[in-house]
């Protein structure tokens, strides 16, 4: 190792190659936006086929393959002390049923990428780099976002993330028993010495403020809601107002409130949104009988988070008082906020001013698996910039070449540095 | 005939062990209630048996049966004078998917048990009398309600309603071809010489003031509307409120805002309801990107329904404003106020009054056949009441046993009187 290793620049042709490569495996026609788009939930055989994908562009960087209890993936790049904890990054590769390339593909390929610069460049570590694509961080399939993190870190049970079941009832561990994706390595993993994950922001932050790189302070707290709205079905043209209890206005007073407490300022930085209905029996001259939907609610402050949670439930008893409907609310998904300790910012924007790049603070508005890996080891996050108010989810998530190249050599600088630090 | 057919009676027995039977075709077992249940959806194999066990019955009874071009039976008694129009009784067999055994079972059934009390006792008429069974008339399977009698009334072009498509894409016409129920009765039929529908109320009006027949004024004027919502898919936790396109919150604004509309008062006897809500990409993260919903409206008074929709309309504007959101509406269904003429509510109070039966002037908050055949023929209706507020649509709907009968002896004197009426 010399000090010349800071004129090390990663390969920004390769590492878009391989987003582009990875797209393809899921992908599909998207009629809404006219794009092709990419549909790799987790844990399907599409999501498989991206890992095998992945996991040979690792073996082919030399890199030692394992894997944990909940099928995340770690792939080792040996340093010079073994007694070392190693050095980690990376992210995910499932995605929503309407992605884009990027949203966690880049930490993944990015993690590569870093490793196989390493490699060109004949650098030489103290501590091991291991690379990580962790499971079912979406949580769109299953229930539960930053599911394989979050077992890796001790938040969530093996058996009660194993036992989590998809629509159609289909269970995480079924799913890791059919494809054999359980390995060797117990849960919770051995703290890594740092944690740092490159990630498309999914937000208009950076893009607005011109700035090429984000350094991550934190990320919100995130709650998930399922509520069910039992009312009564009736006959759409027979049955006056008064007699109805009517779960679909119930969902909708909901959803127009939720919308009011964003807008009323009184609980910070509060996003919701309602994503998920269904009705039952869902015909146009049947008062709704029974309405499922679902609640996320983002806030970057736990204390206003917990507060918006009571509010919605006082509002819920208003709502079963006034349309007669019962409601239950489940939790789906709880995560506190998270801070990135201060010495990963400080690094994340010390590499970045180092490699000329504009820089701004931000909060992360999505959950991320540095949020949980964060509970074993400092972690930190660099965000890079996307297109179009940096719509994210969508087949319209673009970062382009330059974007991803910045956030992945300030990865590549941060983690040369990490990885050769002893005390 | 002699003045004796004044105390003829129906089976009441007979007439109640029709109804349960056919309740068995297409039964199952409702989640929501934990009752059987009947669903019976337009030209479905359910629906066909049904129309099988109910035409093996009409034969027994001696009747001839005829199909029109939509598939509506037309199941004739001869009376006395062949030169003369017959008069017209019936209703349908379809029913919506969470539906219990009497919405339009009892018109059919009851036509029925008419005929077999004029049979049994020996009763011959000027005019034929004949029993319809009118195909789908609920409008769930293809959209729109009372098509059969629309079609044999002439106010739906036969093409049109062939034209029409289920949610998976198959055509009315198809399905009348598979199940090979098209007949040789051209469309629009030739006028009968009155029609007279007996009917559950589906709703409480008659129960509440404990009367045991209603003489039914008129139907209201219905409205369907089938929003589609474009907003734009997002993330739910990276994009922030003004950003957003959030195709659910549009739909949820609509569901209160018409409401809001009925309980104002300023539309008269309005009632709205949001009965199917299909979000997409319908998942707990992603802002709604497009969301489809139904609207059925129904009014006393054509002019405060149109009043409705127009308003209606501005407040889709207003919607799309707010929110960013593009609306599209289509009007799958809307038929007028009907009133029916005099002379027959006349006739009907007369003949409960006769029978000392307690009855109340109702106007019909459903739809109903006789609402079509009324552009053809005098038309009216009987109605009957039902128990726990006359739900309907619902596995729960019940009359008694006692209730059925005193509305079919109603239909039984007026028909009576009508095919033996020849000025």
């Amino acid at each position: 190792m010399t000090n010349d290793t800071a004129c090390v620049r990663i390969d920004k042709g390769r590492l878009w190659d391989s987003l582009i490569a990875l797209g393809e495996v899921g992908a599909y026609h998207d009629q809404d936006t006219d794009l092709q788009g990419v549909c790799r939930l987790a844990l399907t055989d599409e999501d498989v086929a991206g890992r095998e994908l992945v996991m040979g562009w690792m073996r082919n960087a030399g890199l030692t393959l394992r894997r944990d209890q909940i099928g995340n993936v770690y792939a080792r790049r040996e340093g010079e002390d073994n007694s070392l904890a190693p050095v980690l990054v990376g992210s995910h590769i499932d995605s929503v049923a309407t992605a884009g390339r990027f949203d966690g593909c880049l930490g993944v390929l990015g993690g590569l990428e870093v490793v196989r610069t390493l490699n060109d460049n004949n650098i030489f570590t103290k501590r091991s780099v291991e690379v990580a694509i962790f499971t079912e961080e979406e949580g769109v399939r299953f229930g539960t976002d930053m599911l394989g993190s979050a077992v890796a870190a001790g938040r969530i049970q093996l058996a009660d993330a194993r036992a989590q079941v998809d629509r159609n009832g289909i269970s995480v561990g079924a799913e890791l028993d059919r494809h054999a994706l359980v390995g060797d390595v117990k849960v919770p993993i051995h703290p890594p010495y740092a944690y740092l994950e490159c990630h498309i922001e999914q937000g208009p932050i950076l893009a607005e403020g011109r700035m090429q790189v984000g350094v991550v302070r934190g990320v919100q707290a995130i709650t998930w809601l399922e509520l069910t709205i039992t009312g009564r079905a009736a006959h759409a043209g027979a049955t006056p107002q008064r007699l109805r209890k009517n779960a679909g206005l119930a969902a909708a007073m909901i959803n127009v409130h939720l919308n009011d407490m964003v807008e009323s300022g009184d609980y910070g930085q509060m996003l919701a949104t309602v994503g998920r209905q269904d009705n039952y029996p869902n015909l146009i001259n049947i008062v709704p009988a029974n309405v499922l939907i679902t609640v996320d609610l983002r806030n970057h402050d736990g204390e206003a988070m917990q507060r918006s949670i009571d509010d919605l439930h006082a509002y819920l008893a208003e709502v079963e008082k006034v349309t007669g409907v019962k409601i239950t609310s489940r939790t789906t998904a709880q995560t506190p906020p998270v801070d990135f300790p201060e010495q990963m910012r400080d690094l994340v924007e010390k590499q970045a001013t180092h490699l000329g790049l504009t820089c701004d603070h931000i909060t992360s508005g999505a959950g991320h698996d540095a949020g949980e890996i964060a509970a074993l080891s400092p972690a930190g996050m660099i965000f890079v910039p996307g297109l179009y108010d940096g719509i994210s989810h969508n087949p319209r998530e673009y970062s382009t070449p330059e974007a991803c190249a910045d956030g992945i050599n300030v990865l590549l600088q941060a983690v040369i540095e990490l990885a050769n630090t002893t005390d």
